[in-house]
Parts: structure tokens; sequence; C-alpha cells
């Protein structure tokens, strides 16, 4: 399971003000432990950064320079992408992501396909909205897949999001039951083995008890591993999670055990 | 999920002198330890108990005089299960268990009946021996089904038990992924909403770092709740544990959800 840290983010203090002053220093830092605690794929998230599309490619620099690792753009604005995927020089980039929206799916597809990179596919309406349940998720999924190829992306290239919930949304629980659903279903319904990503952080967004929220973190990602999940993008500050992405990583090998696979 | 406490067990030295002594305390200690960890049943294993079939009765009265819980008795002396079952009164006991074993089957399947219990069907071999993958426990499952339920036992009083791998077995990890498909694939394959149980506690049996045995169970453990597990044999002194248990369930209910669902 790949695990995608989601730390560097435009909402922290830290990397707004990094940003603002052009100095690389804080975020080379986040990415530097992102790697230490076990990342392969840095997540650079700057929202939709509306005054500054040369932030990300700032960003993309500034971590690429700290690790060697992968990095996702995590932004929905188009030019912000452009720029941080022409940046990019440490392996196939991932853009995070497209949807149904007709505006999102003219503008930013064609840069996966220009720049090689890999594409997340959010399981949203083309209004946005997140749908009821598993089976509205996979007929999005097989429509947004058409759509997809039929622009020439090449099926591998995607990666399903079939949208965590907070759970403290009223059918919180209950759509967290059917993203397990989805991530199983999906492959099935496509009829290939369709690569799956979850955004981990949104399960308990919001006020709530730490140790909770990463009991509940902990044992959902465990959940999802189980349904076959292919990447998770998380909070690699916390440790705990991180170490049962591993753990549930060692359980689905099938490989030889030994105590040292635990390690780091 | 039902949580099914293994902390009585005759290897344990506190509960083999207290069964020499005659002594109900330490065992009545154990089984409100376990009450209050989180236990819905109390598991006696007293192995197989051969100079003394009447040990297994006085520590289920022990227990259930003790704490309100159901008590599953686990053994392969059939003496002892009929002496552990005609003392037992505190709603219906669970029988642990029986297998393709002829002599089992014989002695063992008819107490169930006899006793209206619940009946633990490994997936063993008939002689014993644990298959090498999903499909060898899918076989076995139908086979002893088809027994059981011949000998008048309802299919809804059988919990199956696909046998839990230890790790450090040479084709442990791989077991313990068959194990995952044996879960999810099982009410299918028998064509009814089949329960299933595991003991956990066996997964990191032998030497190894205790945290690192505690987080293998956490993750397995979530990983086979979403596969739909029903009950799980695990020791409720490792309250980590029991939490993750019981977050499980929360995600699985679906039901609304709300911080205080994950107190004891």
């Amino acid at each position: 399971m790949l695990i995608i840290s989601d730390t560097i983010r435009i909402t922290r203090k830290a990397v707004a003000e990094a940003l603002l002053r052009k100095d690389p220093e804080p975020v080379a830092e986040m990415a530097l432990a992102a790697q230490r605690a076990g990342a392969d794929v840095i997540d650079i998230n700057t929202g939709p950064l509306a005054r500054d599309p040369n932030g990300m490619a700032f960003l993309v620099r500034a971590v690429e320079k700290a690790v060697p690792l992968r990095v996702s753009l995590d932004t929905v604005n188009h030019e912000a992408l452009q720029a941080g995927l022409a940046a990019s020089r440490n392996g196939r980039p991932i853009i995070n992501g497209v949807s149904l929206e007709p505006e999102k799916l003219r503008l930013i597809a064609p840069l996966a396909l220009r720049h090689d990179a890999d594409l997340v596919a959010y399981l949203l309406t083309p209004k946005s909205q997140v749908p009821p349940d598993a089976e509205g998720r996979l007929a999005i999924s097989s429509e947004i897949f058409t759509k997809l190829t039929g622009m020439g992306i090449a099926p591998e290239r995607i990666m399903f999001d079939p949208i965590c919930p907070p759970l403290v949304w009223q059918d919180g629980l209950s759509q967290a039951r059917e993203v397990l659903s989805t991530i199983r279903l999906l492959p099935e319904v496509l009829g290939f083995h369709a690569r799956t990503l979850v955004g981990l952080s949104n399960l308990t967004t919001g006020p709530g008890p730490r140790p909770k929220k990463i009991l509940l973190q902990k044992t959902y990602l465990a959940m999802l591993a189980a349904q076959g999940l292919s990447a998770v993008l998380l909070d690699t500050d916390l440790a705990e999670v991180v170490e049962t992405a591993k753990a549930a990583s060692l359980i689905r090998s099938g490989e030889i055990f030994c105590w040292e696979s635990l390690e780091g």
C-alpha cells in the first residue's frame, strides 16, 4: 500500500508563510520528516491558490530538492498544476485530482496525458456531491473511467478515490461502510486491477478527542487495506497510523514473516 | 462482533492452581476483569483435562457466579464438556469445539444438540491438519456443515473457525491472508449468513516483541472485521486490541456516529 503524506498543506500556517516568503526551508523539513516517517509520496496541497499559480512550482521544487520521493499535486487550479508538473523531476507525479465536473475534466485531465502523470479520479457527482452509497460511487467510477480513457489516459494511470466521509456527518458511519464496499467491488465492476486511494485524515476531521481519532483512523485503515486499498493519503506525523499501514501491507503480502519486516 | 475473552486457560499457573485447590476466587477475578475489559463471553480453556473431567464444571460455576456472561467451554474432552454444560446457567453456552475428526463428531456434536449450545466448527482436515489455503478451508466448511446439520444441529448454532495461523509459521502470512478470504467467502459458499470465529492470540504465539505483537493483532483484527468476522476470541488483558474490536464494530454498524460510542 502506497503511503502518501498529507502534511504539506496550505491550511497549515508554516506552509502558508513559507510560500508567502518563498522560503523552502520549512517545506524541506516537512518533506524530510514525512520521508523518515515512511512516506512513499509527498502530497502538496495548495487549495485553489488563486492568486499565485507559481506557488505550486515553488513547493514542488522545495520538496523534490529535499527528498527523492515522488510528489502528488493537490489542487484544482489547472494553471498551478501545469506549473508544478513542469517543475517536477522526481519520477512520475500524481495529479490530485479530477472529477466529473466538465470544467475539471476539460482543463485537468489533459495535463495527466501531457506529463504522463498518475491521475486521481474523485467518485463525486458532476456537481461535486458525494454519492450516498457504493452503488452510486461504482456508477460514477464507470462513467469517469470511460471519459478518461476516451481522452487517451491509460487505465493504470487512474487512481479512484471514493471520498472518505467525516464520521461526524449524519450518515458518516454508513458512508464509511459504503466506501469499504466500493474499494472491494471496484476492480470487479471495472474489469481490471483498478487502483484506489483514500484520504484518511478526512475520517476524523473536526473537533474530537485525539486518541479516539487515531484509533478510528488506524482501525478504518486496516479495514480498507483488507478490501484491497492501493494507496492512502494520511498524516505521517501520526506514527501509529503509519505503523498500521505497514502492518496491514505486511499481512496482505503473503511473504515470509519476520519481526524485522515491521521496522520503519 | 462478539468479544470472547481467552484469559481463563489452564496453561496459566493461576488457573491451574485454582483448579487444583478448587478455589473459585482467582477465576472469579479473571472473569470480572474480562467483563470490565469488554468481554461478551468468557472462554474457559481446560485443555484435555484428562485426570479431572469435573474441573470444567467447577470453572463454569466459578465464572458464572462472578459475572452474568455466557461461557465458552474450550476442551476436546467430551466428559468435561458434558459436566460443564450441565453446570452452566448463564444463557446459551458455546462448545469450542468440534472438527471433522470422527471421534470428535461422534462424541462432541451431540452435546450441542442436547444442550442447545452454540458449536465451534474448526476448519481442519479429518486428521486435524490446517488446510493450506482458503479453498481447502471452504471445502471443509461444506463437509462439516453437512455432517452437523445432518445430525440435527441448526445452521445458526454453528460458528466456523478457519484457524488463525501463527505468523511465525513458514507460510504464516500467506495463511493469514487465506483466513481473510475464507471469512469473506464462507457465507457465499454455504449460502446463508454463516457465523465465523477466529482465535486471535494464535497469530502472535511464541517469542517476539510485545508492542509488535499488539500492533499485528490490532491490524489483523480490523482486517478480519472488514471481511465480516462475527466473533473473536482474544486476550482481554490487551486493552488496545479490545478497543480495536469495538472501533471496528462501530465502523461496520452504519449507525449514527458519536464519540461516546467508543466508551467501554
